[in-house]
């Protein structure tokens, strides 16, 4: 079975420690049998999201009102099964572009209030980022929230980084743990494309009323016990 | 087959929210078919972690020198597949206690660079976190890269939260979403034991040398190229 | 003493919550008598940061190479005492909108670099974040590490936040504490405009030599101490 | 006027890098007239804080109810004008002991609400991190959103870190921003000892009325004019 992987590279640079890492993570994928393809964001006008679910929560649906090339990328993430994003740490966090480009995701995400259904869960997310100095994780970390609130999933070994102002392939270790990001991504991608499950149920609710009253009867139950299981022991 | 899930309470409480959330979690993953046990890590000695790695890298292994009840935490944690945990929010994060149980997995971890292989990769990750004030999603951000570090997956739609400092289950979104964590990750962690994979393989560049030399040339290349591929364009 | 405190409006709305909390903010810095100014970020073209110093960290210096409508915003930052940046929580963290226009500051900061003096030094800074989900926080603390980066002063209380998709006018709290901030920047503002410091010393450890000789001795008796003083007791 | 800075050393490690560096800021600090001292935080017993204000908001205050050596530090912290936090980053974050500690201190901000003043409110505080891995500015902004949360002042440079499992005294930038943090501290505590200002006006509002209308008719008055100002421009 035919997996896609699209690498998305945040940086302005198609020659810096960001692209590097992205390549060796997307050719390790490609070991695993993944088709994928490289994208340098910074190629792209992407437009800021004009945030139009603040004024009406539906109003936020795929097509994006906002024309411009984030178009092509739209459709470039439709296709792909799992995604390895690679950035540069501008301030502890993304670059603004990047963040950007994550912004307008928005679109897809927000098809669960429009008809049910994330247009992106399931897809498989990797993340890399270096720096020369701090944020390398903080960075992943807030992009592990994101991508798993639109319900991606996280293989493991998911995240590579490294801090250094010089060639990031002298780094031996950040380059293995590149690598490991894209034959993690290829190996879970290709694992939940036999399986085609729908991950988030809407309706989980409906039958689980009892267990929920069982749920009540133990809180009740356990708060007038407070006295013997005091947190103070 | 059969999975364990274990969910841990990181709250002083046996009644609060976080419990109960976790509540409904673990009742959701039993739907699945998993078997499930609730800790109240309150009930439990943990002694704060003393980086023994700090003087000698391969000095942190298991067992842990630290002798306490953790020793009991730590065996249900290599015998479970799935991991649930719940937390209040304490100052944007963790409690302190919840965060000494996180410190001292450290122990599993490290057995990569002890053993090669890291005791906890492959167990399946849900997160849950309630608080009055803000932080629920930066506690959750942290835990994420913490275990995605440690090798755990982290399946679609792993987290659930609220902003309350009222009861939960009347919070009808939340009650869902910490449903479908427990489904969630008791769908992965079936799935994935069918599977059985090595996640990380140290040994990945091996055969990789002339895709890295590639990748050399290919950014090499595009370097030469900047002018035509200025990012100010 | 005139001080003068700019507000930065980081949402596209100039209606929206962001909006209203910043305006009660600057409302209670002009009750201290402070000269303010809103500018609302969406008024103005902002291209993403090409991080020149990547390249070569002299390269990114005041002007910036980018010509846009940032020069318009770089003047007034210069102009001001203190700053008060509001923002909509988009995915945890600040708008891709406004990651720009704070990327885009790096030119002040890294003239630290280029002359020994970073110009933005001193100035006062207050943070305000509203969104209906999680975040608040993270962003927030995303842009105190970022500022106090730059070397600028976070006063008492300089933060306000709210968790809501309403009016966030009718939150009082998040009313009152967006009025306190304002105060307080302004407080400071005036507070430190007296004293005019130089606050980093990039000398500082000229005379410090025995100083520094004495923290190794210390150390160096800890560690041989370290039986006694064990980690474990 | 004499200032007393405490500093806190969130290792178990008297004579590891996060000792080191915060000895450094403590001499800088010293130079600056302030008197120090240095507080090694597992020397103490401090117990995880048990959440009282789940329960009832006001239950929460000083004295703590917990019975432990945290008693001897809470006084210190009361009797310090500044305060320098050191720690190792352990998973992205402060190792669990100090989060106890931090936990704990929840009883002096918590006074806000039984006295309507928060104990620590204008101390001012500098924020130290070195681990082998990333996280270093992460666990610095959680505790930056964390100590202003309790209204204490960040002053201009107030964070120093290091990238290293080898000796930091090495790293020349690193002590040199230690050093500034002990400068940057001391300075600060200096000039608001000076100015003994309360900081938080809880009756801010009182006299903010007219303010507040304006405020309603400026917001009311922009969403009128959207088509106009629309973001999308």
């Amino acid at each position: 079975m035919e997996v896609r992987i699209l690498g998305i590279n945040g940086s302005p640079r198609n020659y810096g420690n960001s692209y590097k890492l992205l390549s060796v993570a997307l050719k390790a994928a490609e070991k695993e049998g993944a088709k994928t393809e490289l994208v340098n964001l910074y190629d792209y006008k992407i437009n800021p999201c004009v945030g139009c679910l603040s004024d009406d929560l539906v109003k936020c649906k795929y097509p994006c009102i906002i024309e411009d090339e984030m178009k092509i990328l739209y459709e470039k993430v439709l296709r792909s099964d799992g995604l390895i994003i690679s950035s540069p740490v501008y301030w502890f966090g993304v670059s603004g572009h990047l963040k950007n480009f994550i912004d307008r995701l928005t679109v897809f995400e927000n098809m669960i209030y429009v008809e049910g259904r994330c247009w992106v869960e399931g897809k498989v997310v990797g993340l890399i980022a270096v720096g020369a100095d701090s944020g390398q994780v903080q960075l992943i970390s807030n992009l592990m929230a994101t991508f798993n609130s639109m319900g991606m999933v996280i293989p493991p070994w998911a995240l590579a980084y490294a801090t250094t102002s010089g060639d990031v392939l002298e780094i031996k270790d950040a380059v293995l743990d590149a690598a490991n990001v894209g034959r993690s991504v290829a190996v879970m991608t290709k694992m939940l494309k036999r399986g085609n499950i729908a991950w988030y149920d809407p309706n989980l609710l409906d039958n689980m009323r009892d267990k929920l009253e069982q749920v009540k009867k133990e809180v009740w139950e356990n708060k007038r016990e407070r006295v013997k299981t005091s947190p103070l022991r």
